[in-house]
């Protein structure tokens, strides 16, 4: 099983990017699809501990990819992850790649099984 | 006045993104942002005539920017753009950029006034 984060300032966009990419991938799929975008109070902006909450849940994946969009999204995502401690840290990587395109990208090529290294490569030809 | 057409299959994407620049740049800016995710009846999907009807509701904008996410997406824009007649399809551009990331990107240089040139050199940076 390979864990998806979504991080964005709105809700709404990883929401709805969470739909999106479960209607292409079906629910048997080794592939779980997190959506942590706004904050702990359903704001505009992001969060540290929603995050840090979205590892923890995927804490028996193999494999966690952190995707985020802009700016402050990547430096929460940075604040959880240095707040983890081993083994879960080492599975954690925190994409550089597009919100929107990466995310998908990676959850196909997760949901047929694909290796953490396949994932990547995918990633580099966006 | 510049126009951002933002297409994606999730019309919650788009509703969100749309958000999250409008927070960003000031009322007064010259530029006005359409979210034209989804179809026409709010499911997952992309519209032609959707995408239509947002260029035209930029016709007085002198340059109109169209930021798809993936695919179908752009297949749509691309036919909208087909179904166009001069003088509105010179002002149209179909972005090569990632959606939430070119969009916000462009729509910030466009609200401090900045040309269409400097808008593309911005872009290519991401």
């Amino acid at each position: 099983m390979k864990g998806i984060l979504l991080v964005s300032h709105s809700q709404k966009i990883t929401d709805g990017l969470k739909e999106m990419i479960e209607e292409m991938v079906s629910e048997s799929s080794p592939v779980r699809i997190l959506s942590l975008g706004g904050t702990e109070d359903q704001r505009l902006g992001t969060s540290a501990m929603k995050i840090l909450d979205g590892i923890y849940a995927c804490k028996d994946c193999e494999d966690i990819f952190i995707f985020c969009d802009i700016g402050s999204a990547i430096m929460s995502a940075e604040v959880a992850i240095e707040m983890l401690e081993e083994p879960i840290k080492e599975k954690v990587s925190l994409v550089d790649a597009p919100l929107i395109e990466g995310a998908f990208a990676a959850a196909i090529q997760a949901s047929i099984g694909d290796s953490k290294e396949n994932i990547f490569l995918e990633l580099s030809k966006i």
